[in-house]
């Protein structure tokens, strides 16, 4: 990037998982940063946090903490977003936020540049960065929508721990170490932190993220199928979800069926689509058993496709597995990636 | 069972993952075991088992093991079962044959008794139980099929390392330490063994399972595909498959999606279809957080369905989540079951 101007920025929820990964992000891209400040709620105030080589403390926030601040990063839960977002963008600020607070709001952009960026100048303050979940699959599906058409998406989710933050991925990590001791495991966390009933992740799968919704899909489900008709400006798009957390740490993995529109596509055309798209790269050669693992995905800023196979009943139905590290492209380098573009555009 | 009649039985592959549970589950069920052998490739030969609080000695398998054997259940991998099948039937006796080698002959019926118990009559001296991912899905299926129609099955599995054999259980157990004592992992089993690659399952997820076909799915895909079509009798069904190896040892989960060929149905007509169907238990109730996970199910012999819900798009389309033992009624279950049938019925 080009340093012409610098920014106050804010990070609120810095010491999460998600936050730790946006202040890395920064860092890495030497984000032209005037003055950071790093927000939370009381409970993480006065930690210190380190960022370009200094010792950054945490500050409480409160509505008076985004003064001057033009561009702020949230990452702190749904609750403190809906508190504190309105505040920073009465003060000028515009927000970027990780939070299901505002995705689905209609005067709320949600935002995954490579598909949409031209929606972010429409904001009123606030953008929204999408699910993890969602941000995978919609990257890999706008080159196919464009050239290919779109009819129909099906997806069942394999997702890390660390979606459910840093706590869960503790947990995980208590978890496996008792199993392997021949302890038993205890269950505080997952599937959700709060809810009745926690199970064990460890050596597990649970089909269960976030609450269920009155239709019997849980609300991990509802965010995929809602938040990807709107990111793709396609609300009459049928897309369903099963979503089902899993035993590691980084990267969601998915399997995604699609039906397209046009007739006699091919496994190399979806290929080629894929290898120029941007944000996403191509790992498919069975021959070389060549497939993206949420391991390799890890501490990576991409999306990574493969498996992709034409269905063998239906000639419009192709199959793909798209994995990318859920904290980076799906929460902390989407949401900088929407500020770099936020400044590239002067969409401020 | 009543025991009328006891029968010279013989557990080729003794030692095996698979094995070691029909050893179990003949325990178990009180299998009407005149005399019991033991047989193995010369690897294993010698080695001593436990079984009903005696210690066996495993002998090398040769064509004369089988002289006076009337059952033989064979699980030590698809090269034995193609030399020692034959010389088995040859000398009179019933295979109960587990690995894939006789599952798509014509002449040769691949059973789930819950399913097609009818077409064990028909044997020519070979039964082949299916693979593990597909017995449990076309139990739940079969209901559905009986009376609702299936016009589509579309399936992403969650499956566990034990389907690879206690070496892949080893190599998840290893590589789990390893991971957590911030060590390197040595993969040298998984995703296949004696593949040309090798990648790390702990804390990952391997889109692979068996070798890739020129169509680009896996083996383990093609036989979901194509066994679900000979068990339910229905070569016209499109069916259609991603397998995936996942970090835990027991029990495969299932996220299915069919469409049904009646209008109308509801969720509630589907649970109570597998709740009366043999062999399944219903585990679905979102308001407490009810449903099968692989932890749960393991060490039981039978099929649980949750997670049923209706699509938000198609009238005809319902999404299940299947999850059984793939040692018990994946295999070891599912082939002492099929030999009970073939007594009770006197199909010898």
């Amino acid at each position: 990037m080009s340093h012409n101007h610098t920014y106050n920025v804010a990070v609120v929820g810095a010491t999460g998982a998600v936050g730790q990964k946006m202040l890395e992000t920064l860092e890495e891209r030497d984000f032209p940063i005037n003055q950071l400040k790093l927000l939370s709620s009381s409970r993480s105030a006065g930690k210190k946090v380190p960022f370009r080589g200094e010792e950054l403390t945490v500050e409480e926030a409160t509505p008076e903490s985004f003064e001057n601040v033009q561009i702020a990063l949230f990452s702190a839960g749904g609750s403190v977003s809906k508190k504190f977002a309105p505040e920073a963008v009465k003060r000028g600020a515009v927000v970027i936020d990780n939070t299901s607070a505002y995705r689905m709001a209609e005067d709320v952009p949600l935002v995954v540049p490579e598909v949409n960026e031209e929606d972010i100048k429409n904001h009123q303050g606030i953008i929204a960065n999408p699910n993890c979940s969602t941000i995978q699959m919609v990257a890999a599906l706008k080159p196919i929508k464009n050239e290919l058409g779109l009819k129909r998406v099906l997806v069942s989710t394999y997702q890390a721990v660390s979606g459910a933050g840093n706590e869960a991925a503790d947990e995980l990590r208590d978890q496996s170490q008792a199993f392997l001791n021949g302890e038993n495991l205890e269950a505080e966390i997952l599937p959700v932190k709060g809810e009745k009933n926690h199970y064990p992740i460890a050596f597990n799968a649970l089909p269960q993220i976030d609450v269920f919704q009155d239709n019997g899909y849980t609300f991990e489900e509802m965010k995929m199928i809602n938040e990807t008709k709107k990111i793709l400006h396609a609300q009459e798009l049928p897309v369903a979800a099963t979503c089902v957390r899993l035993p590691f740490f980084t990267s969601h993995a998915e399997s995604v069926y699609i039906e397209v529109d046009r007739k006699g596509v091919t496994v190399e055309e979806i290929r080629k689509l894929m290898d120029h798209a941007p944000g996403i790269v191509l790992q498919d050669d069975p021959a070389t058993q060549t497939y993206p693992t949420p391991l390799d995905a890890a501490g990576k800023k991409d999306v990574f496709v493969g498996r992709i196979r034409k269905d063998l009943d239906n000639e419009y139905g192709f199959h793909l597995w798209v994995v990318s590290d859920n904290l980076l492209k799906g929460a902390a380098w989407n949401s900088v990636q929407i500020a770099e573009r936020v400044i590239a555009n002067q969409w401020l």
